[in-house]
């Protein structure tokens, strides 16, 4: 048995990284006879995974045929790549090995290198052929993985010879292996794909090589902050003066102009005491929960049904009791909070654009009942600062428009909010996350926080773009403005098309899909076939059975690339004959759509908010003809490619105007 | 009550900003009476902090006297601003409120105005006085602050009304005020200096102004790799061609060449098959401890005593079983590996330098452990990336020096070890953490860790910055090396004063002072007499009693920078009279210094591996008498300034030659 693992190692070089612990356990027919369903009848995992290569799969039933070994072939047979997964990216690689009778010791040599010529002979590591992004990474990589197994049999002799007589240790490769291959499975095993985003091209990209490139319609760099010129600029001055990193956490020499500045311009924006900013939201989230809820007495957390991963982890560490409440259901959290003792510390954890379908959370409404019940609200703002308000504050901003434009922040929805919580890494084009509430509460999380205080601080280049971004969407409303502008064109043309957009008030257009395999294939043909990179959501991101594609449109999504996306998503909703609108309001609607007499949906930002009207109007003393296709477009969307570039240079235009009202009245910045 | 406190705070614009809940609490006896036992008989806590107040202190005697209210002034102080902590760094501003009894509220405002150019004038906010390096900042601040007053009231309305009649609502801002109000008293509470440290002038830095300027011998990039030309350059060119952010989580966008290049170095740095990046390593312990402890069935953690904060919540967050072995206590390991059941997974958490004392793990001992037990081994080696063996991967590596050294890395020490986590944030120079191990092992990690999966990846600048970082010191030892060359000569001189270094073989110098607040002095001291920062380390960083100093010399730290530290730290010790070696070992010896007949202590860096005969009989053949100067000062250290300038010129010698050897024997990196 042994003698013939160490074989098929040395015939397939990809075979050779996999440590023997769990080719043993491949080895046995128990752990691998799940698939057998899959091919159809008695053949094990490996087996099915062996035939699908195209180099080994004739040879081994070639083989077995020949040295009568088929008892053996069936329990050795091919392992997923595991390890290559991350950075192969496409597709799986399956690399099966092969039962072989060779006399010598040389002769297994010459067939192995033999063998790699086969393979990339074949393609499968060419990376010309635009197969595999990294061939040659992986080559190199599997070369090395190679020579990793003379310790792991070292290794696996120790393990042997110490538990003769005794009682097995336990597998952990073995279990490795079977939690990914239950991922695999259910289909919610991750590729990533290589995606390149480039400054001066945005919103394009290239894959894994230079020549390779696709446009991007799934980032959260909402905004296109990422390659803004103010930006850039403040991170080069800042590196050649500060250098890369921070050295160090914020109590030990990790502390500095940088960090004050970001965290004033922070609690300036949500008009709070204070802010404190963490290595990411994420962070930030988990951090601020977990320690309020387990330093506040027999704390209860509410928490929306659909909350964030970083908030539910965060309450799971604080160990708090936790009521999930109904998403965006005010009259279950009501029930929850009334079962309550009045002098118990609750926090509501919520959040303001829920990030995968784009609903919003009823924030004066939340804060009312915090009140009622002596609670205090925690609002996740990841997905809205930068994106909402007249200064990019958020949603709570957003429901007070005029109040915050005219500098009257007191008593407003955001106001009320006790913590306010957001990322630096979205619509603010870098990273790391945040926190804002009075003075007290975030003196306490910065004392009392592990993941606050024993962590390295951003780098100052960082911290003073973040800064940068900040600043310049407090002044500049035409970004996010051109955003909303770009997400009501493309929801339109996708409703004009039958094709499912999931209904909401918010810049996110979900498509709904409704199968995990359907929505990764709908993915790879986007990208494959259209050059146009969406990446597939699935379980658990959102729950089996509401698997989607989430478009993202910026403000450079114009409306040359909006057509080819509306083109594209219509031949793959064709191709693979993904249901439409029509097909789930037959079956009385689901996930929102198709719903019949579903209720009517305002728009967070209103047509007037977003200076439609005005601006038109302004544009109309100059070039009526303009103003004209302007609102034609936005009433129907015509598909004409002349209207089109037309139109395009009246919403150049439009931005202008709109920029130059919006630095007129904004609040002017401090130094 | 409610008058008085209104117009207390309408006199002093810094109590303004506090909260009408906050002073309701504190404006109570029982929850200030504490501090009675600092200013003797039964001062409140708020009148302690009040009559150091320069400008109210007087003034509220004075009225006190003259209205006879004494009972409400001990009932209305002054109040510590908590909010202004963060940035307002070498002192902490005492800002108490006055019991006044005025008539209207024009003679109010008046007086606050007044009170307010009363303390501009003290200088207390006054930037060019140096005392407050936010002066201008801070009073924007408290102005913004000031503003928030009325919506708290409304807030405290709301809540009064709500609750009459009812059970009391939770006091959370009250709540907030006590649990820092326990830091003040315990002295765990943390001031942060404004430390912006100079790329041009490593190791200085500038403090709130460009020019106060001082020393950093406290930051942990131990290398300066921070300002390394190669890195920067990667960066910026990073940036022009890719932007700030990388735009979305690694499944979403965020997923490029960079991750894909930076995690090929790292498996190849610590030949391993794969390697996964983090936001942080406290992210990267977190998550890998968390998802292996609570996905392994039954798992059991052994985790040493002096584990970083990050792996203890780590354990704590997978809800395993955790069982704390004795700090680097190999028999008590083996106890507790023994008393469990063969076939159980376990883990043992260990580091390879703890970063506080500098001590060093017992690497291949615990492997020996973790191979009969059937343990697997997670080694944070956070402090030792970059810093030791002939690639720069880490402690495990410098154990079998040679065999790396010649690319064998088969059965070592670093290849026993399952799981290695470490940092890109501290030798390396950027920010970011990162676990190797198994493909297997890291595709678990990738697939099933919410701290991994449900985050913004790293921008692709520091990304890519810090893989020409690793890539750098793969090739290049004589950062390390002379790092290590001044760590024993900071080492020898405080010996030599009878400053208690705390012995370790590494790069830390740990000088023990045992006392929090003489630890504070002695840092604010050496900051503000002698330029130098080196932060105090108090509980809970480290025990109470065993606080410390903590020195981390960079090869930018010649002989004249290490003489004006010896200085300055004989004048801090002298003049608040900390304990010395000797005092300690009169008492019989504390965490290790002034121990009887201490254990012989093995530096990790030998002589032989530093260059220090090779060199110098290199050195030898050209310029003899510089190679005396630098063994004699070596083995018993000159401090005359001449010698020490001789021996800085032969010290770059020693640094080309060993920077030219090391380059010609180390591997070469690939593209």
């Amino acid at each position: 048995m042994e003698t013939l693992l160490r074989q098929s190692r040395a015939v397939c070089p990809f075979l050779k990284k996999t440590s023997p612990s769990t080719l043993r356990a491949l080895s046995t027919s128990s752990s691998t006879s799940h698939v057998a369903g899959i091919a159809g009848g008695k053949m094990s995992n490996l087996q099915v995974l062996a035939r699908r290569c195209p180099v080994m799969g004739k040879a081994l039933a070639v083989q077995s045929a020949r040295n009568g070994m088929n008892s053996v072939t069936s329990r050795i047979g091919g392992i997923r790549a595991g390890g290559l997964a991350s950075t192969t990216q496409r597709r799986s690689y399956v690399v099966p090995t092969k039962a072989v009778n060779l006399q010598s010791t040389r002769k297994v040599e010459a067939m192995a290198s033999n063998l790699e010529d086969v393979h990339i002979k074949a393609g499968i590591f060419d990376t010309s052929k635009g197969i595999c992004p990294h061939g040659a990474a992986a080559m190199k990589a599997a070369k090395a993985a190679a020579d990793l197994t003379a310790a792991a049999e070292h290794k696996l002799t120790v393990f042997q010879n110490s538990t003769a007589g005794k009682k097995a240790k336990f597998d952990y490769e073995g279990f490795y292996y079977n939690e990914l291959d239950k991922k695999h499975k259910d289909k919610s095993y991750r590729y990533f794909n290589n995606i390149n985003r480039l400054a001066e091209e945005f919103p394009r990209a290239h894959m894994a090589t230079a020549a390779d490139k696709v446009t991007v319609w799934c980032s959260n760099d909402y905004l296109g902050m990422g390659r803004n010129e103010h930006v850039l600029q403040t991170m080069h001055n800042t590196l050649d003066t500060y250098g890369a990193g921070a050295g160090g956490t914020r109590n030990i020499s990790g502390h500095n102009q940088h960090a004050v500045g970001l965290e004033q311009t922070l609690a300036r924006l949500h008009s709070k005491q204070a802010a404190l900013v963490f290595s990411s939201c994420y962070v930030a989230n988990d951090a601020t929960l977990a320690t309020l809820g387990s330093k506040l007495p027999n704390c209860v957390i509410l928490s929306d049904s659909m909350n964030h991963a970083s908030m539910i982890q965060g309450i799971r560490h604080s160990g708090a009791k936790k009521m999930v409440f109904k998403h965006n259901d005010l009259a279950d959290l009501e029930a929850k909070l009334a079962s309550l003792p009045s002098e118990v510390p609750k926090i509501i954890a919520f959040e303001s654009v829920y990030s995968m379908c784009g609903s919003v959370g009823p924030i004066k409404e939340i804060c009312d009942l915090a009140d009622k019940y002596g609670a205090i609200t925690f609002l996740d703002e990841v997905h809205a600062v930068g994106m909402y308000g007249p200064t990019g504050a958020g949603v709570a901003e957003h429901l007070d428009f005029e109040a915050h434009a005219n500098g009257r922040p007191r008593g407003t929805a955001m106001d009320r909010i006790d913590i306010i919580t957001g990322t630096l890494g979205k619509a603010y084009g870098c990273v790391g996350g945040y926190i804002a509430g009075s003075s007290l509460l975030v003196d306490t999380i910065r004392s009392l926080a592990p993941g606050f205080i024993f962590t390295t601080s951003l780098p100052p280049a960082i911290m003073a773009g973040a800064k940068t971004s900040i600043e310049y969407q407090m002044t500049y409303a035409g970004d996010r403005r051109m955003q909303q502008i770009h997400t009501r064109e493309v929801k339109d043309q996708l409703d004009a098309r039958d094709i499912p957009v999931i209904p909401n008030p918010s810049h996110i257009v979900p498509l709904l899909v409704g199968n995990a395999e359907l929505a990764k294939k709908a993915s790879d043909r986007l990208l494959d076939v259209h050059g146009i990179y969406v990446q597939a959501i699935n379980y658990p991101t959102v729950p089996v059975g509401q698997e989607r594609l989430r478009i993202t449109p910026t403000p450079g999504h114009t409306a040359e690339l909006q057509d080819h996306l509306v083109e594209a998503l219509e031949d793959v909703w064709t191709t693979l004959e993904i249901p439409r609108t029509s097909d789930w309001a037959a079956k009385g609607g689901h996930v929102g759509v198709g719903v019949p007499n579903p209720e009517p949906l305002d728009n967070i930002w209103t047509d007037e908010q977003l200076g439609i009207k005005q601006d038109v109007a302004e544009i109309n003393r100059e070039e009526k003809a303009f103003a004209d296709m302007l609102m034609e477009g936005l009433a129907k969307k015509s598909s004409s490619k002349a209207t089109m570039d037309a139109m395009m240079h009246a919403r150049a235009n439009v931005a202008a105007v709109a920029a130059a009202a919006e630095a007129a009245k904004t609040v002017e910045i401090g130094a």
